[in-house]
């Protein structure tokens, strides 16, 4: 699909661990963060989501750690997304200091009605949306 | 009003820093664990507020840090009920490593309903059980 | 190999997101959690590692989440050596509450010194009880 | 003595709580990225301190909690120095989703060397650009 984007952010000390570099928990909320700012750009911000009663829970997360990032760093996270359907979707997710591949990693995600059950998004408003950016 | 409890728990790795001990914020995390260990021991535990549409929101926080703690140091919070109205609470707390005082907090909070808005307790089903503690 | 170690703890207020549920990224510090446990367990905690200038670094981590898990929630994680040589190790975790599988995971790690770099624990002291424990 | 930086930053998922608001602790952390940024405008960035064995340790935090924030919201952390000597130093805190201000609060902290114990940093090659900063 190729739709991407990036985010551009510093390492916090709260970040780090007594190892002196971040603790890996702490690049899957990166991830989080890369998917929300994809959302924006795609004039999609996930809020919106939860205004309709919809939730994107995570039901896979994994991620491959390069190279340690460390406190004050400034990182980009490049993120993906792999796949997308009317009932779940795939991001990929690229962590860089310059030009340092500090960490890769994957999520699947499933579509959430407010109950925490399977749906599917075609029934939402925000479908049309959706689809015509998927289309692209 | 002298209602307290006592709650053990190890320090973990995530919440170290780099410089090798605990990051500050997480000292206010433990305070909410203490407080709902001290709720769970009044038979009132927190689950029992939000199923009523309660919520008992922060307001004010502080922690005074005596001296550090470590991975995997195994401490002691003591929660105390500082106060409680039908409309504030406020809490203190003492983090322990076997006889030594590590920090200090309190916190203040107000009940609010789902809306946010702060509310009087006395209107909901949990007051005559909230009041019976008081009452102790 | 078959050491494994089972750990219970409950779910922090901290720890859930605004979709009433624990934020997925805490898991891998439960992982965290059931890891520590479990070098205890086996007489070798990991302060004695870290004593040693040894840190044993998370190069990949992974969660499939089943069924999600809740403020209070009681919850089992049961840690498991898969593989541990004198260079890497690898662990498997399964998060229970009750008899419910809520997530299972997988990290594997390296063992580094003080700067960063992967070393062999043959030439550390804490090499024969380590080994001793392996054979078991 | 007037010393400020602005810091911009958007809130994250994994900052939120079950109560649909961020939780109370995270604003510590975005306290000490405001720290961070304020250090960094100075020419004086916090790496520095650590790399000539200082460290900035918190022994008072304290915060004020006037208005919820939100998933995505658009937050300006306001950072001042309320006052810096060769010992100790302490800084107040002003969160605002634009015009509107969400929380305040204030750190106290102490010169610690690597050790843990408190220094005079009229001792470290840092300090001639510290006081310089403080004389302006």
């Amino acid at each position: 699909m190729g739709l991407s984007a990036k985010t551009s952010f510093r390492v916090r000390y709260a970040e780090t661990d007594q190892m002196g570099i971040v603790y890996h928990a702490n690049y899957l909320v990166w991830f989080e963060v890369g998917r929300s700012e994809l959302f924006r750009e795609l004039n999609l911000p996930y809020t919106q989501f939860e205004e309709q009663g919809l939730g994107l829970a995570v039901i896979e997360a994994s991620c491959r750690y390069r190279k340690p990032s460390r406190y004050d760093d400034e990182l980009v996270i490049i993120t993906e997304i792999d796949h997308m359907s009317s009932r779940t979707a795939s991001f990929s997710y690229q962590v860089y200091r310059e030009e340092t591949l500090l960490a890769e990693g994957k999520t699947v995600h499933v579509f959430l009605n407010k109950e925490g059950r399977p749906v599917d998004v075609r029934k939402y408003a925000i479908w049309p949306l959706l689809q015509s950016i998927l289309e692209k």
